[in-house]
């Protein structure tokens, strides 16, 4: 038995699975990957958890049901909070059943009934989002922010120290595919002592993200060592943190952002298990100087997500952020968020806060890319951007390297700016 | 009909209900307050809903269901969220059927069975807590955490324009009683360019807040004008936003207080509603320079709430702060909140920030009492406190007037400080 969902077999094997249904060799969504999500389709009206594998969903809970695996049961739910719940020898247990049934030839019969094309499916949000944390954690993005925001400041003297964060709104967390309103508000006067005016944003804004979707809640006073992290975080989504830069800049002294950043945060509809990357962890960047031993002990050293991320703006690349410019790890973030006696509960969402690194190919945000609006993007169809438009489409995708040479995907976040109202 | 609870007709009346109950007329839970929460006690095991009367708790969906009161079957629940999503229409509709069946004698019979003696009740936290968000709505308060945190720099530039306000985590949220474990963090160098040090906090403090309760739902994107706002304002808690001052001042910058209040929010077990306080509402000090029209338009002027509020330390009084020195009117926190385009949910909790007034006797928090730690509070039993220790018990209370001259009550809110893990 396992004891994490990081030491489930498929993440220590050299060799990849392989399924018995007919899928592209290097599709992200392979069975090395086996995302879940909740769904329904034609015939299956009522949402419920399902699992991606290449171009179908299977439907999880009928399935278990159909194979007598009773802890299938918890799939039913139209959220995953129920699984969450279930802690992390659940998950791992449920994903050594999917892989078997999806490799093993002899389940074929009984599985084949309970897969959907996934062009079939409408997907809902996965989670009932419990707190919504967004952390800085890449330090390019903090310096670049910082260059804009706060000239001459430069990185706030705690960053090296602790991963700096913030609650985000939960109740306006979406899915893939939802329009997302220009929201309207406060923009600051152009001058100190002016007055602020009034109207739809005019700096909208991306931000390219991870999304750790927590589990095996906690109490409240007890906290989680960075060396039991593992047990609570489940997965992965990519998120975007839509950002109206106009309000932020005006609203966020001395709180800190609220409104510009409280209209929508989509999320993908698929979140990979976090053993499904154990693959593709890879160093941090270095800590220096050390952290405090609360931020290391009983751990190995800290590894990001080696996820390369493409974020568009209409089907044409911007840019491509990559994950292993995280400074901090999620064990660090998850360690630190409890170290005061928050309790984590199931569905809690943490976003990595955008991810940029060094290069201008490699800025996960609007904001830095065109210097806080200074310099227009080109994209390569030659139309350019300095922030998004109405009907713009932003999409962000991602894969990591999986076991035996193949890929692991986290599943797009796409939306749609429609006018403000 | 009334349109909205603050229409109520106990509201507008000159005289006061009289209850067939033998209360205290000076009683703040008497019949002109009927504060709802949710407990269970011997022989009502599950949590249900409760309406405080002096000083008993009506077993509401009983005595509904005994009444043929059919839309009290949504008093069952464990939580007032079901309740909270009926809307300004059903709590109106509640409160006139409450003040009914307690004030007409005929009823007795069939509402003295399940009366149950408060000392008799466990309370629970009385919502789920959707969105927790925090404002910073007292100019006193603002102003002189501002001369302490960050010297020199004075009231921000936004603060007369709009509700500063951030999120806290909702997910520890509880109910007056519990315990509150002194949270451990990093803590600042004590010079610039050192290193923070871990432990438990020493500067642990409380703020002495309202906080609102919202219902009624309604969907993202769209926003409640402040003429609305009554609609989706169901009722009033204190709030104690307990603060760890070393770890906030650390932490902070550069998106605002994150674990120095993560740890516990503690709100009382009774949430009054909005309309038993239509007789104490009392014009904001006056907003100056005027806001922009969305946070004026269809309302009349500006008004806070009346409430006198209490700060004990081990039943030693501390400090007397007063609503009524609330800058923005709790109609236009909601208003700001949404203007964006985010939605509201049943259960969303609105602190109103630290209240405090221009004197020294009405400060709401140590912070502002001792400047910062430097000149202890005496208590009036002859014991000092800078920061709390451990075994302190904090308790605020608040009254405010009631129809013909009585009081209409805020139930405590209280915790007891234990050492850190």
């Amino acid at each position: 038995m396992p004891t994490t969902p990081y030491d489930a077999p498929d993440a220590t094997a050299g060799e990849p699975p392989v399924s018995w249904l007919d899928l592209a060799p290097d599709d992200p969504f392979g069975v090395a990957t086996l995302p879940y999500g909740v769904f329904s389709a034609p015939g299956r009206e009522a949402p419920r958890v399902g699992v991606r594998i290449g171009p179908w969903v299977l439907d999880a809970a009928a399935a278990a049901e159909r194979a007598g695996m009773e802890s299938g049961a918890v799939w039913a739910a139209d959220r995953l909070n129920p699984f969450l719940g279930q802690g992390p020898h659940a998950w791992a247990a449920a994903r050594e059943w999917l892989t078997t049934v999806l490799t093993d030839a002899s389940y074929r019969d009984a599985v084949l009934p309970h897969l959907v094309p996934l062009a079939e499916v409408t997907t809902h949000l996965p989670i009932r989002v419990a707190d919504y944390v967004d952390f800085f954690a890449a330090e390019h993005h903090a310096r670049n922010a910082a260059d804009i925001f706060r000239p001459g400041v430069g990185l706030s003297p705690n960053w090296k120290h602790l991963p700096v964060g913030y609650h985000g709104r939960a109740g306006t967390v979406v899915v893939s595919g939802t329009d997302v309103v220009r929201p309207t508000g406060q923009r600051g006067p152009a001058q100190a002592g002016g007055s602020p005016t009034f109207g739809p944003s005019e700096r909208l804004d991306v931000e390219t993200e991870l999304g750790f979707v927590l589990g095996g809640a906690t109490a409240q006073g007890s906290r989680v060592a960075v060396g039991e992290a593992a047990d609570h975080l489940f997965g992965v989504v990519l998120l975007n943190d839509w950002s109206a830069r106009d309000l932020q800049a005006w609203e966020a002294q001395p709180l800190g952002p609220f409104l510009g950043k409280s209209f929508a945060t989509s999320v993908s509809a698929w979140v990979t298990p976090m053993s499904a990357l154990a693959h593709a962890r890879v160093p941090v960047p270095g800590q220096d100087p050390r952290p405090l031993p609360y931020l290391l002990d009983g751990a190995p050293a800290p590894t990001t997500i080696g996820l390369s991320l493409e974020l568009r703006v209409n089907d044409r690349l911007v840019t491509r952020p990559h994950a292993s410019d995280l400074y901090w790890s999620p064990e660090q973030l998850v360690a630190h968020l409890t170290v005061g006696g928050a309790s984590v509960r199931d569905g809690d969402l943490l976003g990595s806060g955008t991810v940029s690194g060094a290069t201008r190919d490699s800025l996960g945000c609007l904001l830095e890319l065109t210097h806080g609006g200074r310099d227009a993007v080109v994209l390569d169809d030659g139309s350019t951007r300095t922030w998004l438009e109405d009907g713009d489409v932003v999409t962000m995708t991602a894969v990591a390297p999986g076991p035996g040479g193949g890929r692991v995907g986290v599943a797009e976040v796409r939306g749609r700016v429609v006018p403000a109202r």
